[in-house]
C-alpha cells in the first residue's frame, strides 16, 4: 500500500494538476543558461497545460497576471510538482519549503554542484540531498533540463514540438534528450515520458525504469546513464522489464576521456567498460552509442514485426555501390543468402544483365524507372524462402527516378505493397539526405506509412541487426514457442 | 627510350590533342546506361576542349555542324585517344581499327563484357583482349567511365563541375568515381586525373598508379580497387610511391557477399581480406571504406603541416555532447591529454565553471558567444605544450551562436588565427551539417580558408588518425630526421 502511494505520488510528476515554478523573475533576466523560471512559465501557458500554475517570486505580486507567492508554503493548494530555478546556493532553502508544504515531486534545473569539481558545489549537493532524502522528497535533478509529458502538455524543453507516442526516454543528459526529441519524430516517434535527470540527487536512472515498466503508455524505453549508484537494482529491472518492453541504453563515459566529462558534466563516477558489456550480456538491453542510433533502433522495433529471421534482399543499383552494400551488410552482421535460381530466372525476364546483376544485392537501377517491375521484383523477393526482409536501398535523385511523377509510382508502389501484405514480410528503406530536400521528404512519407527509412544503408544494416538480436534474446529467455517470433 | 615513348603516349590520354569519339548518333537516343557517344561529344565541346574532336558514325556525314567519319582509319591526323561507345559486339572490331590507326589511348565506355557472368560477355572480353595485347593498345576500360582531367577540359562524366587541383583518383568503379567528384570540392579538394577503369582490360590499376607517381601534377593518389592481376607490381609501386605522395586505397568487396557484388560488377575476383591486411601493413597505404572518408582524409593531407604529435584539444560546449565527444576520441585513436593546470588556471580566468569545464574535452558554449575569450582560448591551447591540434567541435546553430553577426566574428576569429600563426598548430573544425544551409555555409568557409572541416566529430577524429599513422609511416620508413614532422 505503501508501495502504492508512492507510485501514485510519483505518477503525479508526469500528469500534474498543480505546477509552482520556483524562481520566476519578472523580467527576461537569465538565470540559468538550461532554461529561466520565466522560461518554463511561459512554455507551460503557452502549451495549454490545463492544471493550475503557481509562479514563486517573493518580490512579485503578480508575473504576467497570474498572481505571485513568496514560497511554495504559501500557495493555497497541495502542489503535484515544484520547479526549481533559483541559484544553486538558495536550492537547500526552498527544498525544505517543499517538504513543509508537502509537494510531491520536485525538479530541480539548477546548475553548479558536485559536476563543477569545487569543493562549494559539492557540499551544496551533499547538503541538498541530505534533506532531500530526510524529508522524503523526489527529485530529478539538480543540474538537469526535467520533464516533457506530450500527453499532460508540461515541458520544460525549449522550441521541442509535443509529439505524442510510446516512447520514453530517461537520459541523465539534457542536450541528449533534446536531440531525441528533436530527431525523433523523423524516424516516427513519438514520446510518453522524457525525463533528464542530471546529477541524480535522490531519483536515479532505475526509479525512473521502474515507474515506466509498469506505464501503460510507455512501450519502448530509453536510458542515458553516465553514472549509476545501485547497478544492482538496474540490472534487476532491466531484466525484468526488457523481455516486455525493449530497453535501449546508451552508456557515456567509458574511455577515459569520455569518464573525465562526465565526471565534470553530472558529477558521476562512469564506471568500467567491461562491467557495461558483462551488463548488456546479462540483460539483453540493446546498446547504442548516440541519440541518432537511438532513434533508429526504436523506429524498427515500433514498426517491423518482431522476427529472429536474418535473410536480407537488398535492392539497389550502381555497381561501385552494390560492392559496398555487400560489404557493410557482412559488416553489420546482416546476411544477403542467395536467392534460389528460381528467383533469379523469373527476374532476369525482366532485369537486362547489362550493367545489372540479380544476385543479392540486387544491382537493378531500371527497377526504380518502371513501377510495375519493381512491384513484380519485391513480390519475387517475397517469396523466396531464404528472404525476410527487403533492404531498398535508393538514391533518390539518381538513376532517373528524379522525375516527380516516377518518384511518386516508386514511392505509391512501396506504400501499396506494404499496406496490402500486412504481416507480410517487411520492407525496409535506405535513403541518403540530407536532412530537407527532396529524398528527406520521400523518407519521411515512407515512414509515415509505417516503412522504417534510414539516412544510409550501414544505419539500416545496424538498426536491423540490433532489432534481429533482440528478438533472438526475447525468443531465448522467454523459452516460449520462437515461432510467433518467426516469419515462416 | 622504349619506356619514355610509353609514358609519353599515355599522357596524351591526359592531355589528348585530338579525341575521337567511335559511335555518335545523330540524335538522342540511348546507347550505354552510363553515357552515349553523343552526350560525351557535346561535353568535349562545351567544356571548350582546344583539341580536336573526330565523331565516328558509319551512317552520318556531320554530326551537329562537326564532319563525322566512317572509322577511326578514316581520320586524317594521328588519335591520341579513341572513346568507344559503341555497343559490346562491336568492340573488337573498332580496336582492331585503332590499331590499324595507330591510336595512342583507348577509353572503352561499353558494358556487357565479363560482368555479366555470362558465356558470350567473358569471351567478348577474352577476344578484345587478345586484340588489344597483340596490338599494344593502352586501353581503358571497358565498362568504364573514363577520364576527367581538368586542366585539360576533358571529362566524360556528366554534370560534373571541373575543379583543378592536385588530387588524382583511380577508380574501378564510375559511381565511386563521379561520387569523388562531387564530393570532394566541397573538402576543398580539386582534381588532377580521375580514372575510371572498369574491366581492366589492359591497363590495371598499377599502371595508373606509376603514371600518377611521376606526374608532377598530382600530389596525393586515391584509389578504389576491386580486383587486381598483378599484386605483386601494385605492393612495390605502392611502397615507392607512398613515401613520396600520400596514396588513399579503398578496397572493395572483402566481405563474401562484397565479393559477389564485384563479380557481377567489373568481373572482379576480390580477394582474401587478410592478404589485403597484409599489404596495408606492408606499404602503408592509408586505408578508408567510403568516398567520403576518402574526401576527408584527403583534405587533411593537402591542408594540415605533417606532424607525428598525437596530442589533440577538443574545444565544444554541452555536457552530454562532451561525454561523447571523449568516448568518440578515444574510440577513434585520438589523445586528449590534460591540459596543464596553468592552462587550466588560465582559462579559468574567464570561463566560469557552472554548466562548463576546462578539463579536455572543453565544455565551454560561452567561447562561441565571445570571440575575444574564444581567441584567448585558442591561444592558451596552442601554448599548453601537451596540445598539437585543436579540434572545434561546433554545433553551430546552438549555443547562442545563431545570430549571423556573432556567427561572422566566431568564424572571423578562427580565420585569422590560422591565417596569423602559419606553420603553427593546426586547427581543425568539427560542424554537423546537412549539406546545406547556414552550418554547411559556415564550413564551407573554413575550409576555403585552409581549416580542415567534417561533418561530425567522429570524421573529424577519423581523418586525424589516419593522416597522423600515414605521418608515422612516413617518419619510420625514410628514417631520416622525424624533426621535420613533429610540432615541437
Amino acid at each position: 500500500m505503501a508501495n502504492k502511494t508512492r507510485v501514485s505520488g510519483f505518477e503525479r510528476a508526469f500528469n500534474p494538476r498543480t505546477i509552482s515554478i520556483v524562481g520566476v523573475s519578472r523580467t527576461d533576466k537569465k538565470q540559468h543558461p538550461g532554461g529561466t523560471g520565466l522560461g518554463f512559465f511561459r512554455r507551460l501557458r503557452q502549451l495549454g497545460f490545463k492544471g493550475r500554475i503557481y509562479p514563486v517570486n517573493p518580490k512579485a505580486e503578480e508575473i504576467e497576471g497570474v498572481r505571485s507567492y513568496p514560497s511554495v508554503v504559501s500557495v493555497p493548494e497541495p502542489l503535484d510538482l515544484a520547479i526549481i530555478t533559483v541559484p544553486a546556493k538558495s536550492v537547500p532553502q526552498v527544498l525544505k519549503d517543499c517538504i513543509a508544504a508537502g509537494v510531491l515531486n520536485v525538479h530541480i534545473c539548477t546548475s553548479g554542484f558536485s559536476e563543477t569539481g569545487e569543493e562549494e558545489g559539492k557540499r551544496l549537493e551533499e547538503t541538498a540531498r541530505e534533506i532531500a532524502l530526510d524529508g522524503g522528497l523526489r527529485v530529478i535533478g539538480p543540474n538537469s533540463m526535467g520533464l516533457q509529458v506530450p500527453s499532460a502538455k508540461i515541458s520544460t524543453f525549449d522550441d521541442m514540438p509535443l509529439v505524442n507516442g510510446p516512447v520514453s526516454f530517461v537520459s541523465q543528459s539534457g542536450g541528449h534528450a533534446g536531440a531525441f526529441l528533436r530527431f525523433g519524430p523523423d524516424q516516427g516517434i513519438g514520446f510518453s515520458k522524457i525525463i533528464s535527470y542530471g546529477n541524480a540527487l535522490t531519483l536515479d536512472a532505475p526509479d525512473f525504469l521502474e515507474y515506466l515498466g509498469s506505464d501503460p503508455e510507455t512501450r519502448v524505453i530509453c536510458l542515458y546513464i553516465e553514472g549509476i549508484r545501485d547497478g544492482r537494482k538496474l540490472i534487476r529491472l532491466v531484466r525484468e522489464i526488457n523481455t516486455r518492453k525493449p530497453i535501449i541504453i546508451w552508456k557515456g563515459g567509458l574511455t577515459d576521456s569520455g569518464a573525465r566529462a562526465a565526471a565534470s558534466h553530472t558529477g558521476s563516477l562512469a564506471g568500467d567498460s567491461q562491467v557495461w558489456d558483462a551488463f548488456f550480456k546479462q540483460t539483453g538491453a540493446i546498446r547504442v552509442s548516440s541519440i541518432e542510433e537511438m532513434a533508429e533502433v526504436v523506429s524498427a522495433l515500433l514498426y517491423l514485426r518482431p522476427s529472429v529471421s536474418r535473410g536480407v534482399a537488398v535492392l539497389g543499383g550502381g555497381g561501385g555501390n552494390n560492392v559496398a552494400t555487400g560489404d557493410i551488410c557482412a559488416q553489420e552482421g546482416i546476411e544477403l543468402p542467395l536467392l534460389s535460381s528460381e528467383t533469379q530466372t523469373k527476374l532476369n525476364d525482366f532485369i537486362s544483365l547489362v550493367n545489372q546483376s540479380v544476385t543479392n544485392p540486387l544491382d537493378a537501377p531500371s527497377l526504380f524507372t518502371d513501377a510495375s517491375h519493381l512491384r513484380q521484383a519485391i513480390e519475387l523477393l517475397t517469396a523466396d524462402p531464404g528472404v525476410h526482409v527487403i533492404i531498398l536501398n535508393l538514391n533518390v535523385g539518381l538513376f532517373g527516378i528524379t522525375p516527380p511523377k516516377l518518384m511518386r509510382q516508386v514511392r505509391k508502389c512501396i506504400c501499396d505493397f506494404a499496406r496490402e501484405t500486412p504481416g507480410g514480410k517487411p520492407i525496409v528503406a535506405a535513403i541518403p539526405h540530407q536532412g530537407t530536400g527532396v529524398a528527406w521528404e520521400f523518407a519521411q512519407k515512407l515512414i509515415k506509412e509505417g516503412i522504417p527509412s534510414y539516412r544510409s544503408l550501414r544505419r539500416a544494416c545496424r538498426a536491423l541487426n540490433r532489432f534481429t538480436r533482440y528478438n533472438e534474446y526475447v525468443s531465448q529467455v522467454s523459452g516460449t514457442c520462437t515461432d510467433d517470433l518467426q516469419d515462416e
